[in-house]
């Protein structure tokens, strides 16, 4: 197939003069959600409250979209199920994984890791005691750091401050030849770009589903586990709807078949709804013509702004193989540009301490709105724009 | 205030001919939230996108929320806060509590407690080591059991099946005679009846929302913590957004502020939206009424079904001080019957091996509603009504 772009940004909800270049931190409101929430609302919690588990389908519903999600990132049927928040399927698949190579103490991870999987793993390193250890290391030295002391491998693939990408065929290789296990986190590459887990080989993988995939502010996480662990995995977060047989009601805990003992507890049904309907857009999507259009955007956002802003230093990679669908530039007062620029109608955002970030997401962005926007930044940047006060007022959520 | 439980009903959408006795699995639609929820969706999520975090408040939603549920069950403002499942907070009580005493190793619980609590203290135990242990006693049994080798008790106020309840007051004082921490499952408690935790000096509490309070299917679950305990708890499942300073992006982990440390990651807006609509109805709402009539109700409701249902065995406490909102009878045949009166329009629910369960829910339930579903349960036990084959067949959610 070839993607109709056009159709696509249709199905979304975009307010009228935004462009908006934050897709990679919340994507925007898909037509059809809204009108799948207001039904899951009102005709199926109103009208069948509790036989609705059964009725509407929500006790399958985290393996059921887990599927779906299985297909964007490479992954095999029944290898994937939803829920929780991203930090919580990062501490499962790090417990698991770490009880799976009970020899070694040592995770590894790198310094453009998203800080919340360190704070996860250094909460279950304290919880596992003294000998645990996370060890964090630049990110051009994950690969030589991987040697038979590490346990597993907790790396982001795309950097979400610079959009930096790892070689994940290259890392998942040579974990395996130092008999360490792989955990990728997926936040910045599920909906942005082709993954193949299967294909490498990874071993767990995690991530959320409210940037590229539009799934709405707080949507559920995912959790993949390759299917020859499946069985043997132990999450340990044991809820009971992980449990073999939930409605048992056993005192004692038999992790489910395969990849439901992931689950945890109650699904978040409304989330899960607006979830469902945001996949209704990616089945007529090509991950190939996704990455084509993105890294045209990308490249084409890269020139206009090194063009015309000598005072931006670019931190994205040029390389397209090492890039991600996101553009980030470097600058001193990068916090008062990005308000000037959603002053302007550009939404991107800004990244601590000096990162300006612009997310590509073609489903709903176009060259026109790239061309627009670097006219806007060009126009911030050569005229100081930013250097008013009201620009300087921080926010709680930057 | 007197409670107007006649205003109360008139909040809720209550399909025409149903009796819904199962307000205690997963409460009905109160008419405010799907407003409320498509707003959220609609002009927050729509319009707002990535501001909504501030321009809807919705990073401070699990605060704000959280003091509301505090008034609800005798919390202090600024100890409770949203986010996560029931399970997952379980876990962050519990591995916070163990740090805190950290001379013992038993976890004390009662076999009446819901099995995901127990699941989730066995993960626990596995990832703490080998000398961290769970111990299961009879719920008679609890008090008694509290010696100087129990670091915490895992103790949910309400049988999930009986209705029966524990003793509060007297349990949290002789855990602390014996230096032990509690943690209080109130589940069945939150909007069923009054609850004290600042008063008896509890020092942790979890809870759902999505039974008693009405947030919806999948609703978030709280976390409430002792004000003398807030600055020292460490959680386990260290998260971003319980960071002290999410935004700065540090790599190493520092507890955030009191109770905000024990969020983990994005919060669910969608149900947290569902959520604050919910708990508008209590508002006028006064405990000590909301009490009076539940008892009334499952008065009525025990007297009617012993009257005209001598087959059927009374598990709930008839004394007052021991129950709860519920009330449940057992029978071999309880899967069958408990599906001929969910034929005949009465919803309550069966819990293996052989309970019936019926919840009784002032906001929504009335007097006329206990006598027609005595009736019908009198019906369909006179007549063995349960006894035709469609009521054999097991369906995946009981």
């Amino acid at each position: 197939m070839t993607t109709d772009f056009t159709a696509t940004r249709d199905a979304f909800v975009l307010p009228e003069g935004m462009i908006y270049l934050d897709g990679n931190s919340l994507g925007p409101l898909p037509k059809a959600a809204a009108a799948r929430v207001a039904q899951t609302v009102t005709a199926e919690w109103g009208q069948m409250l509790i036989t609705g588990w059964n009725k509407a389908g929500w006790m399958d519903q985290p393996a059921r979209v887990g599927d779906r999600i299985a297909r964007l990132i490479g992954a095999e049927p029944g290898t994937v199920v939803m829920g929780d928040t991203l930090s919580i399927k990062v501490y499962q698949a790090l417990a698991s994984a770490l009880a799976m190579n009970p020899a070694r103490r040592v995770i590894l991870s790198d310094s453009g890791n998203f800080p919340s999987d360190m704070y996860m793993a250094e909460g279950l390193c304290r919880t596992l005691g003294a000998d645990y250890e996370l060890r964090v290391v630049e990110p051009e030295a994950v690969l030589d750091a991987i040697d038979e002391t590490i346990a597993v491998t907790l790396i982001t693939e795309i950097d979400y401050r610079t959009g930096r990408r790892h070689d994940m065929a290259a890392i998942t290789s040579r974990a395996h030849q130092k008999g360490a296990l792989t955990i990728w986190d997926l936040a910045h590459s599920a909906g942005a770009l082709p993954v193949h887990l299967a294909k490498v080989g990874a071993d767990f993988a995690v991530g959320c589903t409210y940037k590229y995939l539009n799934s709405g502010p707080g949507g559920p996480a995912f959790i993949y586990v390759a299917p020859r662990h499946a069985e043997t995995a132990r999450p340990a977060l044991s809820g009971w709807l992980g449990h073999e047989s939930p409605f048992a009601f056993d005192l004692a805990y038999r992790p489910g078949r395969g990849i439901e003992r992931m689950r945890v507890g109650t699904p978040p049904v409304l989330q899960l709804a607006a979830l469902e309907a945001a996949l209704d857009v990616w089945d007529n999507v090509d991950l190939a013509d996704l990455r084509a259009a993105s890294l045209s955007l990308t490249d084409q956002f890269i020139a206009g702004v090194e063009a015309a802003c000598p005072d931006l230093a670019l931190a994205t990679p040029r390389d397209h193989d090492r890039r991600g669908s996101q553009v980030s530039f470097r600058h001193p007062q990068g916090y008062a540009i990005m308000q000037a620029m959603i002053a302007r109608g550009v939404i991107g955002d800004f990244r601590a301490p000096d990162i300006l970030r612009f997310g590509f997401t073609p489903l709903f962005i176009g060259a026109a709105d790239v061309a627009k926007a670097v006219d806007i930044l060009a126009e911030v940047m050569a005229n100081r724009l930013w250097d008013r006060p009201e620009y300087h007022a921080r926010a709680k959520v930057t």
